[in-house]
């Protein structure tokens, strides 16, 4: 076998099926995927989760993960946000012409690695091959199917006024990694992306509490997006307080430097919950005790005044409102 | 607004919650869309089918159908081959920047239209924006789930000898239309694709029988690679006649100006099935009271000679073996 992607990987003939067989079935090996029919078949009883992304990401490696990491635990988390527990992916690829079979491995042992750590299958994929020129390297979509246990209600449009907002660690890690990896802009820091699987920190939240009303991971338009879509679906107001948002140093160090607002670089292992805040406590006492929520912390409430809007008590003590990202910060961040 | 993506409609701020809310809500509208959670929730229970694929295909219409529309009923016919109902979907855009927003709204139009048709519903998304030259204008991928009726078992793995092997429809369409769009290479013909949602044929074909062993549909790689992955993961040799398989005229004759073999075409709303052949004929007579099976017909029979393997008797009385595509005949097909 050639050592780059061919057009002919995409055919549907001989050599896809060669690329199938030898670079996926292979590391993402269970029975559901090696049927080998146009769709897996499996069992499903209850209230199911069903969620879909796309990643676009560049560099396709950079500190902390790779596309085929991002990939599975960007899914993995939209499931866990609904308080599903994460099953199955299906994982399909959009390949340039000429992309090394040796990158190809190394993301696609990264997807199984990941999957482990999550507890999903793959169990159905697709591969297309474009002409050079017509993508960038690789692209990546996942599907997933989560089933969500008895008696868990949580969307974004259920906060209620009173409520705790809570912020399970720093903000900012995965876009200032990722932008310290694009070329040109190198700073002296080894911060990685905090790019992780959060079904466990979700799972040990609603073991000690079902008061969990709005779960939402703040990735592209960072935290202050994800604040105010909550705002907007649960017609709340929503006030935080900036000295409580943790935000490691070398990611305040680039802001600084470069004029960004740590609210509004992505994360992709960090979530925003909105619970009772009776049982905040307890909450943030259960995700401290997982490696993914060791700085868990109350970071605000929800209020009754200015339904929809997102204000910040700043450090200064004035207060400011923190409005949806405009523009583009950094493109291509997932 | 601009009547062009822009980076930021992929920003996940502002103009990205615009673009979801003035070009996708509105025209798939549907309460499980609507309620913009990170996961959509919904019941289910019993045997699920569950699939993914991404479209590539160029140009992006096509004589027949669109990129849209292909991305519907190819994801339909998916679980459709596994005897599934298709009942949600998924919808992920990687759109390149500058790609009209007109052309954006019309092709989501194409797709409410298919889903419409096949009674499926739009229920998760995600939508991203690669810099100019970084993608080739809009790929799509869908995912879909489909419930499998009480007692149907459909598996490329469970062709028997004996079975026959039956056809929907003359073959080739999509490959040839798709192509005659292309840049210079107009043949005058006013071929279209088959492109077309399969789930009420299926439908009428398990009404009147529950012996239906396989169904896939032969899309990239044509019948020919079809049929090798059922002879392959059924380990049953497979024989067809030449002169059974429909073939329509501006097809065959395009085919031969080009060099092609008409059974490596690819289709895009055909199936090929094997089934009982005691129940063959009332298959084929409920085949044929459907818009998508009007010239459905016995191709060929599952034979214990030759495993793996598909021989075809040819017009002259001879026979040969039918091989896998090698190399690609149309990369972007679909």
């Amino acid at each position: 076998m050639e050592d780059k992607i061919l057009l002919a990987h995409g055919s549907g003939g001989k050599l896809s099926h060669d690329l199938v067989k030898d670079y996926l079935l292979g590391p993402l090996r269970n029975p559901l995927l090696e049927a080998m029919d146009d769709s897996a078949t499996f069992e499903l009883f209850g209230r199911i989760a069903f969620t879909t992304d796309s990643y676009v990401v560049t560099p396709l490696f950079f500190p902390g993960g790779d596309i085929g990491k991002l990939a599975v635990c960007g899914t993995v988390n939209d499931l866990s946000m609904a308080g599903a527990v994460p099953k199955y992916l299906s994982l399909s690829l959009i390949i340039e012409e000429g992309f090394p079979l040796l990158k190809l491995n190394k993301i696609i042992d990264s997807i199984q690695k990941t999957a482990e750590e999550a507890r999903v299958v793959i169990v159905a994929g697709d591969t297309k091959v474009v002409n050079r020129g017509c993508a960038d390297k690789l692209f990546i979509n996942t599907a997933g199917i989560g089933v969500i246990p008895k008696g868990i209600t949580i969307s974004a449009a259920t906060a209620k006024v009173g409520d705790s907002v809570i912020l399970s660690g720093p903000i900012g890690d995965h876009g200032i990694a990722l932008l310290s990896q694009r070329e040109g802009l190198a700073f002296e820091t080894t911060l990685a992306s905090d790019c992780a699987p959060l079904n466990t920190l979700v799972g040990d939240m609603l073991t000690v509490s079902h008061k969990i009303n709005c779960l939402r991971d703040p990735t592209r338009g960072g935290l202050a997006s994800t604040l105010n879509e909550l705002a907007g679906q649960s017609r709340v107001g929503i006030a935080i307080e900036e000295e409580k948002i943790p935000v490691n140093e070398p990611v305040r160090a680039a802001c600084e430097l470069l004029g960004f607002d740590p609210l509004y670089v992505a994360n992709e292992g960090k979530l925003v919950g909105v619970v009772a805040s009776g049982d905040a406590e307890k909450i943030i006492d259960s995700m401290k005790k997982n490696r993914y929520g060791s700085s868990a912390a109350v970071i605000g409430a929800v209020v009754a005044d200015h339904p929809g809007k997102v204000v910040m008590k700043t450090r200064l003590g004035t207060t400011r409102i923190v409005d949806m990202l405009t523009g583009e910060l950094l493109p291509r961040i997932c």
